[in-house]
């Protein structure tokens, strides 16, 4: 399925060892789709033909308002389960986003989840009968996690990963896991287990990665919302490329407890998130408070204990933001400036007080968080590379040239970096306190959704890993347009990397239909003022 | 002044060419003890000799009740600043607590004071009028900040330490900066600057270290309180040895911006903190109250948004505390042991709950940390003693050759050891959950306040470092009794170092006088719980 299966390994004979387990996963993954909920080929991609007019009503609702029908008894966990089960479907078809399925579990739950409200008049929890689709690599107990690793392939996980545990004690629905590219490393999808994922907006493009499958299905209202993990863009450019919400949120409110990785030991100079993509910043909101007010602190003494605060939506004319047209390395697409210069018209004329970002140390803070990637000369991801021979996949390749490479880091030059991290850190807090800025607005990558397996500048998001400062991306309702968003042939690239990816904008037509999205970033540990500063600006700019 | 100063170095032409600086520095500090505050020879240490009856009362008052009867008119800030004055300068000519004094800026500053409450009928903040000392690597805007290293002797610093600077605005009173160790890495407190500093209860002994001049001067009440720091223990060690509180808070809550070191970089292993020394916990309290009720986050943004929680004196009833008597690798002396089953008695007979805590781990966690503290082959503070040729002390030495000593950590090792760390703060907290823990009461040190410059292991301080737990030292109001703290002769020490810390508490007589102090430690950021119970605890076991 969308093949482009590598077959380029250094050691053909003990990967061939693994080929047979990785057929049956692929055909368990297959077999996943259940008949019932399945969409006849010719249909493809004709989802409303299969749901029933009461389905279509429950999958354009927000997940904020359905869990309060379920809970009123407007509706059961079963009758959202099947709509959702069947979109999902649909979207794995589409789009190839799932890694694993499990209809029939998610169906179990959703009768059992009825049973309990028929039988006490009461919900399990604030979720209760909420369709949730999770990113593969967090562990699920009793099931594979392999994070996209053919070694790991019977790697059967015997705990919870506690966000996603706390999810389902407040009453989730699991019934899909969602792919993610090898080594977690690509703003693409490709891995060998379960190959490409394709973009819902454009099959031609890609859905963004890593959280690739995340972006696809939420998009495809596949899921009310879905679980993705950020350490360099992974949830704010699937978001972007889908046209979805994605909070990347401050590191340490959300726990990564009980994920499979391969990376070396615990790595605090960018730290990895966790965090939710939905189709509303009210559904972010949902996710994360149901998440905190879990407490989860009490069992992840690595997380600080920062309750969600409720905080109210802005007024638009008491927020201030800043827009960052350019980050001085490279220059986004027509799309996207098209889409900065509609948002700020839109926010003016809100009364939103709008003034020009002007970008600082962008690069030195891109060349530190790739070293923090590479600090441990990736030798964790390439063990687990070698250790079943799977063929290294061309962004693989990329981003393990990422930094020093091969070389990695002395603690000394960690911590030399760590230094400078805190240097922008502050400076960019500094300069937001002295202009008065609340928010500021941002391509969440150079272009909209690329092509296939091409992108290798991630400055426009790991800016804000290496700093930490929380995001919500989102769509403004614009899509890329070839008769109006027409490549800047004139333009003189100041770099390599950035003549690289400017040119992958060469024929606008490739482009057509792609979301134009954007990012709006905060003070650290403000996550709550972001999502409601994003739940406003979205309204403003996609009216 | 309490000689000692040592002139093993590797390079005394260049030295030479600082010792004129280092005597002018030392002559400047003796010039700073102003004729009307001191205390003829003689009288050393009977300082209540020439304190009025009203200024004897001043210093026996605690911070919190101090503010409120300058506040309230019932005091001026002059009349406090003078009593304080006056024991600061007995507490540095019994033991050599002070770096800086300037006795006169503080007078003005309690004038000015004084002469804003007159006009406005206001206070300018919280700590109107309050005198605190400060431990001289807290960048000072005008004056030298050496931090013990020679080479610094003219590092005029331009700009506050950001918690200085708020405490300044919440209008405490200035008037001393105090010693500090060579590398501020000895739990004692020789520089070849000062020199060493004594116990004020025994100047046989060390008052600890590093912020040696702190102990010593707090319990002296030559401050009201004062800010040191803790990588180690430094906080901690002082206020046992010396027989005061000190507060370890979790990291990241009270800023380290502008604090003069000599290590690399940007540590995130271990995190050196900065926290109050004080007569009281509610002092401690007090103190915190006004950092964090200043938002120092906005002005610094690598600290987390925690403000101070005002949560109530929890009632013995309601708590649980865990006593370990011993961390597995070196066994507490005699006086301890005793402070320790008297603490049990008194709390279990006031109705807290007490259980034993079984150690694990410490070994582990005492070696990662070391290695923490060396990951960059200690390059930074040789420099900084190289570049002078001042002679390398012999805790430097033995700091030094902590953890991998000369050879460091790659990148691979710090997070293999950041992993390390973090699957015990895990497992310490799960098991505090798991037993219904609240508090763990501890040791603070092997023994009673050491000989001078005889410390190797930290085990019991830095154990909580590397955890990132919280701690409040306080004394039980116990000192060490020859006649009833016999040295253990008969016990077989586990290690070389057991043997090395054991032997030292060899003669009781020596130790006379020392105060028992204890540490209690709660989770992570749950800084107020701990300072809450602390002053319970105090007072249960001090009645």
């Amino acid at each position: 399925m969308y093949g482009r299966y590598v077959n380029d390994t250094e050691n053909p004979e003990l990967y061939a060892t693994f080929m047979p387990k990785v057929e049956a996963y692929r055909a368990k993954l297959k077999a996943g789709i259940l008949d019932e909920y399945k969409l006849p080929d010719e249909l493809v991609p004709k989802a409303e033909k299969i749901l029933t007019k009461p389905e279509l009503a429950i999958i354009d609702t927000p997940g904020y308002q359905l869990v309060e029908k379920i809970a009123s008894g407007e509706l059961t966990s079963v009758e959202v389960f099947k709509a959702f089960a069947k979109t999902a479907t649909v979207a794995h078809q589409t789009t190839n986003c799932a890694m694993e399925l499990f209809m029939d579990e998610g169906l179990k739950r959703a009768e059992e989840l009825d049973e309990y409200y028929k039988k006490t008049g009461k919900t399990v929890g604030p979720l209760h009968g909420l369709p949730i689709s999770l990113k593969e690599h967090y562990n699920y107990k009793g099931k594979v996690t392999h994070c996209a690793n053919v070694i790991r392939i019977d790697n059967v996980t015997d705990n919870w990963c506690l966000t996603v545990e706390v999810l389902l004690n407040a009453g989730a629905v699991f019934y899909v896991r969602t792919t993610e590219p090898q080594t977690l490393m690509h703003l693409c999808s490709n891995n060998n287990i379960t190959g490409l994922c394709l973009n819902p907006n454009n099959t031609a493009l890609t859905p963004g990665g890593s959280s690739s499958g995340e972006g696809a299905i939420v998009a495809m209202k596949g899921s009310v919302m879905g679980l993705g993990s950020d350490i360099g863009g992974s949830i704010r450019c699937p978001a972007a490329f889908c046209g979805v919400f994605g909070l990347r949120p401050t590191q340490k409110r959300l726990s990564m407890k009980n994920v499979t990785f391969s990376f070396t030991g615990v790595e605090e100079g960018v730290v990895c998130v966790l965090g939710p993509l939905a189709r509303t910043a009210q559904d972010i909101d949902l996710f994360m408070k149901v998440s905190l007010d879990a407490k989860p602190w009490e069992r992840d003494a690595t997380l600080i204990p920062l309750p969600w605060r409720d905080v109210p939506v802005p007024a638009a004319k008491d927020i201030k933001v800043a827009i960052m047209y350019d980050d001085g390395v490279v220059k986004p697409t027509p799309p996207i400036l098209r889409g900065l210069k509609y948002a700020a018209e839109k926010l003016k004329a809100s009364g939103v007080t709008v003034v020009e970002w002007e970008p600082f140390g962008v690069k030195e803070c891109v060349e530190t968080v790739n070293c923090f990637y590479s600090a441990d000369a990736n030798k964790a991801q390439k063990d687990a590379l070698a250790a079943s021979g799977e063929p290294v996949l061309e962004l693989t390749k990329n981003a393990l040239a990422f930094g020093r490479g091969d070389d990695g880091w002395s603690a000394t030059e960690e911590r030399l970096g760590q230094a400078l991290r805190d240097k922008y850190r502050m400076e960019y807090q500094d300069k937001m306190m002295e202009l008065g800025v609340d928010f500021i607005l941002s391509p969440t990558y150079v272009s909209v959704a690329a092509k296939l397996e091409t992108i290798h500048y991630w400055g426009y998001t790991s800016l804000w890993n290496v700093l930490d400062f929380p995001n919500v991306v989102f769509p403004t309702g614009l899509k890329c347009d070839p008769a109006v968003d027409v490549p800047d042939s004139g333009y003189a690239p100041r770099s390599d990397i950035e003549k690289y990816e400017y040119e992958l904008y060469k024929d606008a037509k490739e482009f057509k239909g792609a979301p134009i999205s954007l990012q709006l970033t905060g003070r650290r540990w403000f996550d709550e003022e972001v999502v409601k500063a994003a739940q406003v600006v979205h309204e403003i700019v996609s009216a």
